[in-house]
């Protein structure tokens, strides 16, 4: 199998290297060259100046870049991937978008005789390095099933949500909940600090009861030790909340907490932390 | 080792019986005697009609009631637990209260002769049923080594945070997550119903990642049904963050999202949903 991967950043350089290593014939393209330089020379595969260039001979093409407009960059004119997409070639983006993008791609990439999926994940860096990422996907169950063997290759845990757009949709669910979470955390470690807890058994005794989070069990001592420059970047959440709230109000589904943390997210950024995990959350709390 | 249980509710009826099948011989009091009496015939122990006759010969004295109200009723007056209290017993309040009570029964406590340790459980009616529960206890070392023969009768984990009032704040530190979770929990669920995703699918695939918790895998499914008749009732969520956020406040702590989520519950309180668990955050969003 002939596969191209397109935005080679914290996440897709892994991603592309997991498919190489399995076998797969990796082509890969990023804006910046170097990077792709660099990951042929680490993993062997080959590198192109263009989307247009690197999909041309790909059976399944897997992009994952920044916003909707870098997706649409990647996509469309005369260097865009659409412009030399073999016919019956699928067609996997793995960026967070809204799924109104969603939707419009998968219409597109039909117009050019391929198929698309929009196949957002979860699980951070570390998932894209360890291959444990969660992937959400929406599109048919044919392109489903044919893109299976590369979702393996990084995957944890993939599902089909339904048609174009659900994979977004299905994200948009995961980044709410995640907001809560950190948000709960946050107020519940700020106590604990000011109080004078051992964080390190609050942690403990917290996991084992319904309290228990994936946040609270890689995230508690972290936040309480002050560290945040790692992870998930509130740039990204930002964006991901946005999509989110932009689609819940078309379907007037009231967000106040996804709402209220993104503002919290907002005004850390503009205090300079953007590139901070979303944990930094507690940062707000304990600094006031 | 004789041990004494005050307060056979959903919590200590069950956390009791453990204890008598432990082997500890036990006496109960509950305030609606029949209950002490089913208890008793349940399980083969004793009851009695007053906390003072109740604990009058036990080494360890358990308690599990309401509010500090009700904590105080037990412990105070002629018929309080404190007007027996063997010298030397251990007092272990499994009740979630004010840290501020906790301290003073810890005092209180110690002038009878005795000592006290504050011990919030998490894990609801079901962590009760099957001896799972977690335990926060706040008290001395040598209390806590002296009571840990009947937490291994009904805990999975239990901890020593520190001081008395210790395990009550960490307690806050629990519902303050809960909080955060299940009202990020909400938000995401209404925007997939109203998508029209398949709920179990969305919380296998968010199980995997960075959204996952206690609550995704063990909510998410009775929330969409719309099951709330069981679990944790949102009359003891309101006293609980009542008690957290008063903490907060003291301590200059800012809690945004546990005051917004009390308010809901007030809200759904008010509609007389008051003995629904706390779940029931999801029907604000979709009976919109």
């Amino acid at each position: 199998m002939k596969a191209a991967f397109i935005g080679l950043g914290v996440m897709g350089y892994p991603m592309a290297g997991h498919c190489q290593r399995a076998g797969i014939e990796m082509t890969v393209y990023n804006r910046t060259a170097a990077k792709a330089q660099a990951w042929a020379a680490e993993f062997g595969g080959q590198w192109q100046k263009t989307p247009r260039e690197a999909v041309q001979n790909a059976d399944i093409v897997l992009v994952c870049v920044g916003n909707d407009d870098d997706v649409r960059s990647v996509f469309y004119g005369d260097d865009g991937l659409l412009a030399s997409l073999k016919a019956g070639a699928i067609v996997v983006d793995h960026t967070t978008t809204s799924a109104e993008l969603a939707r419009e791609l998968s219409a597109a990439v039909a117009q050019h005789g391929g198929s698309f999926l929009d196949a957002p994940v979860s699980g951070g860096q570390a998932g894209a390095e360890n291959g444990q990422l969660s992937i959400m996907v929406g599109g048919t169950p044919q392109a489903f099933a044919a893109a299976e063997p590369v979702f393996k290759c990084y995957g944890k845990v993939w599902q089909l949500l339904g048609e174009a757009g659900s994979g977004q949709l299905c994200k948009m669910v995961n980044q709410v909940c995640i907001a809560g979470i950190l948000q709960g955390l946050s107020e519940g470690l700020a106590l604990a600090l000011k109080s004078g807890l051992d964080i390190p058994t609050v942690q403990q005794v917290l996991a084992g009861g319904a309290a228990q989070s994936w946040q609270l069990q890689n995230r508690a001592l972290t936040m309480a030790e002050g560290e945040y420059d790692f992870g998930f970047a509130i740039d990204w959440m930002v964006k991901d909340l946005g999509y989110c709230l932009q689609e819940a109000q078309s379907k007037g589904v009231d967000m106040p907490v996804a709402s209220l943390v993104r503002g919290f997210y907002q005004e850390l950024q503009k205090q300079g932390l953007n590139r901070c995990d979303t944990s930094v959350l507690l940062k707000r709390l304990t600094d006031q």
